[in-house]
Formats: structure tokens, C-alpha cells, sequence
């Protein structure tokens, strides 16, 4: 449901006389979304985008994810939990018995009904250290339906690693690079392909990586054309970004 | 052609017989770059995503620019050069004579043949400063084959001229928004929107946006989901991205 | 009681021959402060200001704790603590018994008598982890006698939730937005209201928020006009800031 | 003219059937803003607050500021455009012959009626070098209708400078602080008055003072509550926030 | 005994045949310290200026420690420990019983014989918080035979408990001022004293403080000429500059 | 004359009725500087260090320049003008006709009457191009009342240099070190010697020196005690703390 | 075992007819590392350097690191793991039974058969607590078959502690020079001899050392030629380095 | 010629009563450096590597350049200057008339003799833009009688214009890096050679390359091992540093 055909369909009940001004203004600004009190839920962007609601964990309270849990439960809406720890998710479970942890993405997922299906996304990690973040990656792009491929410990160090698995690489209609340290590997997959690269920096390394800067700012000076930069560590927003452009 | 039908070729022509090892193994090297000294052409990556050579202009040598433009001219081939100073340009001109200049994106076009079509790309800036970041990814994207909307001074100081354009913007199969100051348009963009949306910090400010700096660390850490970052300023980054985005 | 009051008392007794001039000259640099020895407490400031003393608890030993706290009683001054520990609360609480503990605030009021009345102050959490530091600038507020609406978890990812809220919102004489990762939401408040927008940077986020400091720069590049900031996480200077401003 | 009237008047016009939806839904979009094309003006902003718009100068060519001028010519609305250089303001001078030019605050100030009248501002610099800032915020303030009060060259070096201004200083309604260096100055002035103070930091200094990163820093920390902060050298937000809180 | 007598004596050992030429050479690199293996003390250091050793402890292991209480104890110098945990002294005193515990300051004490007298020292800290760092300066000033004045909780924000303590504070040799958050007091302070001022910025603060490298910026570029300065958190570097300064 | 004393000088006016309390008032602030309108000279300053005024000349427009040398010339005071480019010192030098100019140092100084005898003071430069801040540094001294040895192009990169002026060096009440790059000297110079080490980044050097934040960084890390640091190219801070240390 | 042998061995065969087309190029792409799933062990690297497999153990789970020892056993290939803990060490020990463990450098080592010989190293720690990354960048390059002699304390502070080092130091063919806190010692060493010197910064020091970023940009500075620089607390680096250096 | 040797020699005319202890003391001090004022000359350091001096120009006035060309001259000593602009190239050649200029390199070269003879240094460019700063490692590493090969444009955008080049590569017995932008060929390169690898990073680049720090945190976080890293833009320290690793 679109916020366009929701507010024709007001100003329709208006003109008709159905509803007044007074009511209609005061719907109007009632876009789909919940209001758990402090927390508020945006049904309206998982309807848009066609990919369950996720949620990130941290710095929320044991009672807003209660509060958050008990809301899906009840719409049966596909929902992913991200950066949740073994604690939160004993917590989340005795509100959705069904969630499913994957300990190394620290992932919690929780689907309703089979997403739509979407395209080939690969997930590339430069070192054995980078899994947990592209984990996080590939869990949420499957989440949002897609078919992913994971190719690990593949870093510059011994770049003949990647040559091998070109092949297999360049099928992906989008493809996710985590890198740590000097965070090189998105720019020289750039140059071996034609799909969009999305690079994830991660906090892996010490000393001048400072906490993942380093990789951060190798990778927005990519001097391959095509690569895109998330945040450090930020795999899901890598996954979902690779699920939006593998949707045909 | 690819890499791969190249080797295949290769590894035929030595088990016929028709060449020696020594042969093989000196043309396996020989990948389809040009060299010009020290500047050397990357056919094969135009040729992998079907988009001309995009030939970053600063600090190259007068001397250097005029080799490339001739091996352009001499191959026919469609490229673009970036940061291009009018007296950059009158020197490419003398090679390129059809060499198009576009003033306001700093860009030089030159198309032998018309581009494969690509789909729709929405371009946006915030402010009316941000104008010639914005035309160079404009303008990339054009020469990539995509069909362009741009949608100017549109900032989140006043977030309601932003509303009457979404259902215009919506369209698009890839979302460009360039922002300086504090680059917040791209977060609230990507709440409204389904596609990606990929965000070109601005060096557009003064005090402490460093730059650039704090736009570019407002876009990563952007808390809407879809959004993904280039390098400030990097409008021809971020055009070729969303190229890429928008190729079925 | 003013100082310049006390200093022209002081001077008329001078005149008047009722002290002489190296009494005079040690009570002049006697201004209202309680020199409690390593501790010195500001009572004209309270004074002057019209809000209890705030005492910002972190780095102090128990010791210094406890003597401010029977200063404190002592005077029967109105005072509030800032991050309090529970521990702290405890210790605090066995020389003010009185003194109320707001746990999601980390303040401890302490409110002999009631402050004097002052205006609406709205406060504005952009997500739900920002709460703890908006309930510390609401708490403030509170406590020197502003009326405050909490309106939380309205970030720009979903920037419709806010427009339902905007008719409220503009009541208010000062607003406070708090907001962490990109530090968007106060530049798009202060794009729909008319008074002015206290911004306080929340240290929410991961990576390139680096501690705040994104939504910091964010703020201080605020597109819109009217929007002034305070440190990253200080509710605190927020409240009182909002306080002053709302006073009539 | 609000939105919620406009947009009153527009659903009523709609409930009455004087217009049909489709027309409805465009309007509604159309929100007192006019489009130049790649520039867009917000008269209703400078409605709501009852201060003219204010134009922000550099990185505007030429050609978007004569619209803007003549936009403002026609409307014959009250502007002020900031960061103006001589060259430019003989610009605009021939499409707003009336432009007035304050050469060390580098402001162009057009007003066709007189704004209303609003409260008392001090503006403090702490040294000669400061006085550029702290002209912007005083001609911006005088602008919005204040009364403005100046005092210049009393930084903390020689403290005492500051004692004998504070009967002055302690009537206004809000004070703006400009200082560089260490920028130590609105931590003092705050701690000796009941008002806010807005606090500018300037670019004025050399070496570790990064451009006036020290004293923003400065500010930010200041130990004093009732500090808001701006951006570097922005004068003109400062005194706009400081004509918000001035109104009565 | 200076390295040039030492130097001198050795050369006429040699002239005089008492030495040959290979002994001497060895002899010659033989400055006085003592090789403990991996730790060597510099026993000239302190015969040089008349302080005795100063020894930081944190990054030492047990061991190391143990080895230099030891030669302390053998050649029964003065020395002082910094940065020592309770556990350290515990380990120290086993070797050294007569050492001398500081809890707020950090310092293990050991003095053999009385110091040599020296002028007096001024140490002032803005905030109660700031105390451990202004006793460690305090502490090193005391054990280098300086008489010691403590000022302590006389922040900027209430500039007017500065001034009653002036007339006691200029009196000293050389003043030390500790300041944290905004690190504004030496600026303060220089302007109204005749001394050198050796700021010591603390770690104090939270938010944009960056662990006091806003107190450190601050005070590196203070207006008030006379100001130096040193490390963060940097007591005993303070306490021995203003040592030497009061050196008469 | 002393602040004090005027003071009691004025409460004693007032005692014997000489004064009323009001002019008592208005005179207490009227403390020794001179108002020339947005510049404040402040001769008390100079009074109680015994060191004329020290104008910093950058930022400060022609018109307040020619004020201030006025007020200079008709006090005949000494004073001193750092950073004064040729255009400057010819200004200047219209007003005050006796002002000398070193051009290597950038200072205009101006001496009616010769400074009081103050102690050594060793000035040493890492590299040729550390001269000009070393000069600055020398110059203030020399202007006020030290005697200055200079020693410069004696960096580590070759140490031996060093050694051989050590027995010179030594003799120095107080010692500058100017050194841009590494900044390493300070800390090897201050291991050998007694007297307190003032060091003076600079910003010579490149790349990763970042404009003197190495050097600085360098020298506030210092290994060797009694090393205190002034701002980068802060030549004038370190000559005139040295002055104050070297004076007896 | 060169990658260029086996190219041309493969090739051969397949010109001989022993292997088709396909398989070539499966095996072309096959270069000698083995594939532990989400570990890859380069053999080849080893090979080529003849030095054994360095493996940094933090951010590795148990999983993986089995994993890696056993192909290590299996190989019976020298390999060597940094940043072993006490655990670490205790959990590969059980695969590798005669794994050697250095507590102080953190290493593990593994030698099946003696490491070929190389030349000398010396290795320089400035402070007693730099040993550790000292210890590091020994025990990698006594692994890779280099003569080692320590040299530990001999900072800059005390600078005639190296004097008599000097001609041991000079005999090595590499240098490598451990310095926390101001980073001099490199630039100091390598003015004093002929051979490079590899600095490597620690963390060691506090406040403005950064985490070692202070060291880190002083050694980049270093005013003497001849110095190279790798991370923060790198010992493996700075060992490895030496060792390349040092085969003859 | 050793300093040892000079000091032995010294030390045997003491002993023999050739000279007298002060005569003695005195030239111990004269180690074989020219003090040309502010300006001291190192022979020894050219002497004991066997490299000829290196001046660096910028910052150096024309005075002190014409003084070092003549002691050049005088010594017939080779040297070369580095960052020479065309006009000082002119001034030194007044004095140097056989002075070479390399206007890319920016280096002035003066070779009375040829150099002793080294080994192979490769000096690879990623992009044509770091030319300048490799051509400086060149010119450096030919002066100091190295035989130099250059592959230049061979960034890792395409990386496989690498791999052709790698048997010339893998010949030198050093290998010089230069590289802007995201600086990842140093990292690549490493892992396909066995030689120690050199990094230069360039300021080459725009935005977040933040004038050659991304690309200076790239190559310190190498996850190859053998890579080390000179400053940004110090195409003459990888030169030097190149040389005395490639001498046998």
C-alpha cells in the first residue's frame, strides 16, 4: 500500500463528503505507521521496499524490544534483529518462539512467509577476521530474498586467491566486499567486474587502523570506478543496499 | 570481449600447435591495455561494463592528456574527461574536435557512437551550490545511457520541497543525491523512497564542515536504510554507480 | 541578591566609616560562594539564574559528594544531580532523603521548593536509544520550571512521523532535539518551526559515528537557521539552555 | 500565512468541490516556495519567523543571484545576503539599487518595510580580529529587529576589561559571544549573566587553532551552562538565534 | 659531578699514562647510569639538576619494578613513583619500607635526605575533578624542595573565587594551573599574574573533551602571553617544570 | 603600579570622603587600559611584567594599526610588533619613526627606554628553515632585557653538532628549541641539560607533518622532564616565557 | 617452488596433449594455497620468501585456528603466531605439541626444521615498556634465520646510553628501532649510522600520544634519511622487514 | 673515514703528549661537519654511507642555498637538491655549473664522481599523477648508483597490468611503491614479490584522501607483511631508503 493511493483514498472520502476537514487533516498526517510509545514502528517502509522491518538492537531496553517483538509477532511481518547478543535473543524468543539466531551474523530472523525473490548477490570477505560483518551481509540479503554466494579469506596479500573465483563472481548482480586494515580488495574487485561493488570497512586491524578508518578512507578513494562505501562495520546495511539493486 | 575468451583462445592456439609456450606465456600477459609510456589505457574495463573510459584530468601532463586523446581518437572510442579546466579542453580540442564541453559539470563528452540505454536515474541536490557536483554525475550518467532527472535545491531546510517531487523521483531505478553542510537530504531521501540511494558528500560549507568531512560522515552514517556513500565531491563516482544500478 | 548590590552596600558601610578599607578590601573579594575546601559551591549562581545548583556528578569522590549534599541541605537549596549512579543516588539519598531518582535520566532532583514558572519547552529524541539523554535535558527543564512535551523516536529515516507531531511542537518557546548518527533531525525541525532548535549529539552509533562526533559536525552545519548546539550527549546544557530561553 | 491554513483553505476548497482531487493533490504539494529553476526561494520561512530571507552568497554564480535579487525586487520582501564581496554586491546593486553594504561585516541588507521590533542583543568579540563575526551577528540581529549593543576587544587576557561592561552586558536578552584562539570567552561571560549566550567561534589564530577547531572545542566543553554554539565563523546563524530567543 | 669533569678526569688519566688508549675509550662511553638489563637509570639525570629520580610506572613489569626499588634502595637516592596502584606500592614497599603513599596523587615517595630548597609553586585546579593531576604536580613540586600553595575548584565559571585568591597566588615562582572540558583557567590566569603559567589539561569532560585534547588545543592557543604547556593529564611534567622555574 | 594598590589608593579616597560611592563604583573598573574604541590597550599588563606591549599584527586592519601606534608613541612605551609584513612596518613606521625592523623575524620593535637586565637565554633551531620562528623567539627576549645566545641548524639527524655546544648551552637560565618536522630535539636536549626547555614547533616540513602537528605532538609526548610547549610558530610565547623564567 | 615454473609446466602439458583446454584453465587458476574453507593457507608465500607462515592470531575463532594448525602439522611447515595468548597458545598446543611459546613477545613458533641463514639484526626499544613490541619484531626475525642482538632503554632522554652501543649497532645489515611516546629515537639512530632503521611506534604514553599516533607521525618525519616506518605496535612488520633486508 | 677512527687517532696524540687535554676536549667536539653559520654542512653522514648529501630546498633561503653550493664546490662532493623550482635551479647553477636538473623530479644533481655501484631498484607508479614523486625515488636512487627500472601506471583499477610486469619486478633487490589515492598497490605488490617493498604514498587525490593520509593509512595497515612506509609525497626518503637496502 503506497502513501500516494492511502492519501487519493482520504481526499476521495473528503470530496465525498464522507469524512470532514477536521478528521481529514487529522488522518492525514496518519501515515502507516505504529506508535508503541517511545518506540514507533514503520510498517510503511517494509510494505515500500518489499523487505521486512530490521531492527538494530543496541542501546535499546529489555521493555522496547518486548514492546517491538510483541508488534510483529501480531502483524506476522517478516522482521530481522541485527547485533544481538545471546541474551537478547533468549529474550526476543519467548515473544517470537520461531526466530532463528545465526551466532556468527548475530542475527535474529524471523520470517513470516518467503520473501520475494530477488537476484545473485556475492559476498566477499578479505580476511578470516571480516566474517562476522560479511555474515551480517549475506544474512540480511537473504532476508530480503536474494541468492547469495560468499567467498572468503580472498585478500590482496595473495591476490591470485581472487583470480579463481572471477568467474564465479562476475554472475553476481551486486556484490558486497568487507575488508579490514588497509581495506584494498573493493578496488581491485571493481577493476575485474561490471556490477556495482559495495564496499563494507571493518574495524579489523590495530594501531593506524584506528578502529576501521583507515579501511574507510582507502575505500571512498577507491580508484576504481563502481564502488560504493557503507559505514564501518555495517554489513547489514551493506546486504541491504546489494538486495535493493539485485531487485529486477 | 572478455578476459576469459581472450585466455580460452590463447590456451587453443598452444595445444594446435600454432604458437609455443614461450609465446603463450608472453601474450598470456598481454591483457587489452594500451601502453602509452607512462600512461597506460584500460580498454577491456569499458569494454566489461559497455561504458566509455572515464579519464580523470588533473595532474596530468599537457604531454600525457594529448597521448590519450589520441589513442581515443585513433580507436573511436567513447570517453569522458572530468575536472576539465577550458584550457584543458582547448588543448583536448585540438585532438577530439568533436570533444563536447560541459562548463557547470567540468566535463568533456566525447561519443563516437550512442550509448546502450540504460533505465532511469534520479539526480538531486540540496543546495543550489552543490549544482556542479550534481551535473557531473548528471552528466556521467548520460554517457553511461541513462535517461536523467534532475531535481535541484531541494535541501532539508525546507523538507516540504521535497514532497511535491517524490512521485517524479520515486521512478527512478537509481538515486543520486549530492549534499554539503551537513549532508542530511540523502537520510531523509532514502526514508521515501524504494531504490538505493547513493549520496555525494559536497565540499560545499565552511567551518567546520572540514571540506566536506562532516557530510561525508553524516551521509555513513546515515540511519535509513539503502544509502551508500562515495568520496567527496566524487559526482563522476557516483554518476557511473548509478549507472551501473540502473543497466537491466 | 545581586552583586553589584552587595558591593554598593558594602562601599556605603565603608563611607560610613563602619569597616575600615582592609576589611573592606577582604570583603570585597567575599562574593556569595561556600568554599567547602577542595569544593567551592556557587549560590549566587542559582541565585542569579533563578534554577537550583546543577551538580554534574562523575569524577567526584564520595566524600566531595557527601559534603555538597549537606551544603545543600543545609541551605535548603533547590539542586540536581547529574549522572548519578544508582550507588551514588544511595549515597546521596542518606543526607537528602528527599531526593528523587529518575533511573532513565541518571538525575537526582532535589526540590525544596517550587521553581518559578517559565514556558513550554518540547524535546525531541530522533530514536529510542537517544532517550536517556533527552529525559536528562527534559529532566532539567523540569526542574527549573518549564512545561515539557516529549516527543520521541520521530528521526528522519520515516520524517513523516514528525509532520503529525509539528502542530505541538511549534507551541513550545525552545526546542530541544537530540539525535545521534547522522544528526539529521535538527536541521529539518528548524526548517518547520519558528523558535529556536537546541541541539544536542547524541554518542549513538557505530563507526564513522565516531563517538558523536558525526551528528556533532552534522548540527554545526545545519542548513537551516536557528539551530544551536551544545556537547555531545550533555542533556544537561540542553535543558538549561532551553530553560533560559523559555523564561518570560 | 501558515501551511495549516493553506492547506485548510485547500481541503475546504475541495470538500466544497470547487476543486477535484487530482488538482487537490497537487496543490498540496505546492507550499509557498518559488521555483527559479535551480534556485527555489522559502518565503514562507521568512513568514513564519517575520525575519526576511536570508542568502548565503559564495558558490551562488552570477546568474542564480540576479534571480534571486530580482525574485526579492518583485516580492519586495526584506533580505540580507552574507559573505557579499564588493564584486558581488555591485551586482546586485543593479538589480536592488536600494542594497545596502556593510563592508566589514560583509553583509548587503535590503529592507523595504521595518521589521518588528524585538529585544535587547549584546555582541561581544574577544579581540579586534573578531570584529568581521561579530558584525555579521550584529547586522543580522539589527536585521530581525533587535537592538543591538556591541563590545569589542575584551578577551580573557585581560579579564577585567569585561567587569565594568557587565551592567551593560547583563540587560540584554541573548549575547553573542565571538571569540578564536582558545575561545575561553563565553565560558566566562556565561558564568556572570542570567541570559544565554550564543557562542562563535572565529578562524582567528594560527597553528593548533586548526582554523578555529580549538575554539570551537572550547565552547563546546565550556564549564558554564547556558552555552549554545554555532558554526566557525558563522555570525549569521548567530545572530539569528540570538533575534529567535530576543522575541517577545 | 658533571659529565665534563668525569670527561676531563678520565683524558688526564690518559695523558698521564695511567690509562691506555682502549681502556679509555671504553671508560669514555661510561657515562654514569646504571645498566639493569632492560631498564637503565640515569643517576646523572637527577645529580644534574638536583631532583632526584622520577620513575612512571605504568607499561613496567613486576620485575622491572622490583630491580629499580632495588638499585634506589642500594644507592639511597631520592625517587619518586607515578602513577603508582595501590598494588605497585605494595609490591614497592617490600623493597622500599619507608616509601610514601599518595592515594589522590598517585606518587610513591622515597626520600633519603631532605631536597634542596627551592622558591614556591602555585597550583591551582579548575574543578574538583581536576585534583589527581594537580596533586601529582603538587607532590613532584614538593619532593623537588619547592613550598607548595594548593587552589583548588576555581573554575572559569565562577571567575570571581579567582579573584580573592590573587593577591596569594601571584606570590609564587611559578604556577601550575590543571584544567579540564574547556581548559580556559590559564588563559584567565596568565592575564592577571606575572609568572610563567604551566597548564596541565586533564582528561576531565566527556562528548567533544576528546579526552582533553579541547582543554590541550585551548591552552596551546591562549591569548594571554606567558602560558606553556604540557601533556594531557600530565602532573608530574608540570610539577618538575615549575620545579626548575623556582630554581634560584 | 599594582592593581592593589590603586585599589586601596581609591577605597581610601572614598574613606576620607574624597569620593562618593558612586564615582568610587565607576572608577573601581576602571582599571589601566586604554579604550580607543574596538581596541583595548592593556598597559597594566606590561606595568606588572615589566615587558612592554606585544601586538600580534595579523587581522588587525590599517585603521586600528595607526591607532594603536599612536596610543604607543604618546605613552612612549615600549612595545613590540610581531608577524609585520614590509606594507605593515611602513604603516607603522609613519607614526612611530624610531621602529625597528627585523625582516627574518617579521617584528617591529620600538624601545623608548632600555628593557630591565633579565638572565640567559639560549635559542635553538633545529634546521636553517626554523630560523624565522627561532628569530621571533629571540627577539622578544632580546626585547626584554635577556641576554640571547643563538645556536641553530643542530637537529638530530645529526646529533655530534650538539654535543659541542653543549658547555654554552648550559649556561642558559632558560632554553627555547625550536624544531619543526620530528620535533625531536627538545626531548634530547632537555636529557642534557638543567634549566627548563621551551620548545616551539614549526610548521617545516610536509605531508604527514600536517602543518606542525607532528612537531607538536612530538614535543608534548617529550620522554626528557622540564620540556613545556607553546603553540606552532608561536616564536613570540616561547621568547616572552622564556623572559619570564630568566628573569630573577 | 616458483608460480612461474608451474605456469610453465602446466602450459607444457598442455601443449604435449596431457591435459585439455578446460582443465588447464582450471588449473592455471590453481595456485599453491590451500583452502580451509573460510581460511586460506598461502604456502607459496613462504615458499617464495623462504620464510615460514606468519599467522596473526586475534580475531580468529578456536575453529579456525585448529584448523590452520593442523595443515601446519600436516605440512610440517615453520609458522609462526603472533598475538598468542595464554589460552591460544595452550589450544594450538594441542596440535602442535612442540610449539614454542614467548610470553613476553606474544609469539608462538613452530619450527620443523632450521630457518636458512641471514645476516644481523639489531633491535633497538627506547623504553623499558616498548619491550614487547621489541620482543615481537626479535623472535620474527630470529624465526626467519637472522642473528639478533637487543639493545632496551636506551631512549633519547638519556641519549648517551646509545653512545656506547654504537659500534655493536653499526654491524647490523637492518635496524629496527622500537619508540613510544615522541617517536625520536629512529631519526636520532639514524644519524649515526649507515644502515636503514625500521621504525616501528608504540602505544606506550598517554594523553596527546594518541595510541601512538604521536610516535607514528614523528617517525614519518624524521628529519634523518634513511628511516621507514610500519604500524603502531607492529612488531611482526618491523621483524619481517629486517629480515628481507638482511638476506644476502 | 669513521668517527671512531678520528677519535682514536685523537685520543693516541693525547697520549703520546702531541696535544693537551684542552686541545683535546676541544677537537673531540670538532666531529667532520661545516658550520657555515645557520647552516651546517654533515660530510661525515655522506662519507660513512657513501652517498653524497641530500638538500632539501624549500624553506632555505637564496642566502643559505648559495652558501651550501659553494662548500659544495669547494669539497667537490656530491649532492643533490631536492624540490628545486626552476628559479633556484637557476641560482644554484650560478655557483654549480654543471648542475643537472630533472624538472619532473624536481631535483638538482651534482655528480663529480660517479657513485660507488648498488644493486636493482624497481620504482612502480599506480597512477601517471604520482610520476613526479617517483621520478624523485629514481633520480635519489640513481644518484646514489643504483640501476633503476620504472613501471608506472599500473594502479590496481587494472590490476592485471601488473602481472606482466612482475618477472622484471621480482628482479630488484628493493622495490619503491608510489601511490595516491586509496594507496593499495604496495599492499598487492607485496604479495607477489619477495623483496622489501617501499611505500610512498602521494597527495594524489581529492576530498577524503585528505592530501595523501587515506593513502598513507592504507600502506600502514598492509596486510602484506614486507611493506614499509616513508612519509607522504618523500619520494627522496623511499629513494635513500631503496639505495641502502640495495647495497651490497
Amino acid at each position: 500500500m503506497e502513501i500516494e493511493n492511502s492519501l487519493r483514498h482520504l481526499l476521495e472520502s473528503l470530496r465525498k463528503g464522507e469524512i470532514d476537514v477536521d478528521s481529514a487533516m487529522e488522518r492525514m498526517s496518519m501515515l502507516p505507521y505504529e506508535d508503541l510509545g517511545d518506540v514507533k514502528l514503520d510498517w510503511h517502509r517494509s510494505l515500500r521496499r518489499g523487505i521486512g522491518e530490521i531492527i538494530y538492537t543496541p542501546g535499546k531496553s529489555d521493555d522496547q524490544l518486548v514492546k517491538i517483538a510483541r508488534s510483529i509477532a501480531e502483524h506476522r511481518s517478516n522482521a530481522i534483529f541485527s547485533r544481538v547478543s545471546k541474551e537478547k535473543y533468549e529474550l526476543l524468543k519467548t515473544v517470537l518462539p520461531d526466530l532463528e539466531y545465526r551466532e556468527d551474523a548475530r542475527l535474529g530472523l524471523c520470517c513470516f512467509e518467503p520473501p520475494r525473490e530477488r537476484g545473485n548477490v556475492a559476498v566477499i570477505a578479505a580476511g578470516s577476521s571480516d566474517k562476522p560483518v560479511a555474515e551480517e551481509a549475506a544474512g540480511v540479503a537473504e532476508f530480503a530474498g536474494c541468492h547469495v554466494e560468499r567467498f572468503y579469506d580472498v585478500g590482496v596479500a595473495g591476490i591470485h586467491r581472487l583470480f579463481n573465483l572471477l568467474p564465479k563472481i562476475r554472475k553476481a548482480d551486486a556484490i558486497v566486499v568487507a575488508a579490514g586494515m588497509e581495506g584494498a580488495l573493493p578496488s581491485v574487485v571493481a577493476g575485474l567486474v561490471s556490477s556495482i561493488v559495495i564496499a563494507v570497512p571493518t574495524s579489523v586491524g590495530y594501531g593506524a587502523s584506528f578502529g576501521g578508518l583507515a579501511a574507510l578512507l582507502s575505500m571512498l578513494n577507491a580508484c576504481s570506478g563502481g564502488v560504493v562505501v557503507v559505514n564501518i562495520d555495517n554489513g547489514v546495511g551493506a546486504g541491504l543496499a546489494a538486495s535493493l539493486v539485485a531487485t529486477k
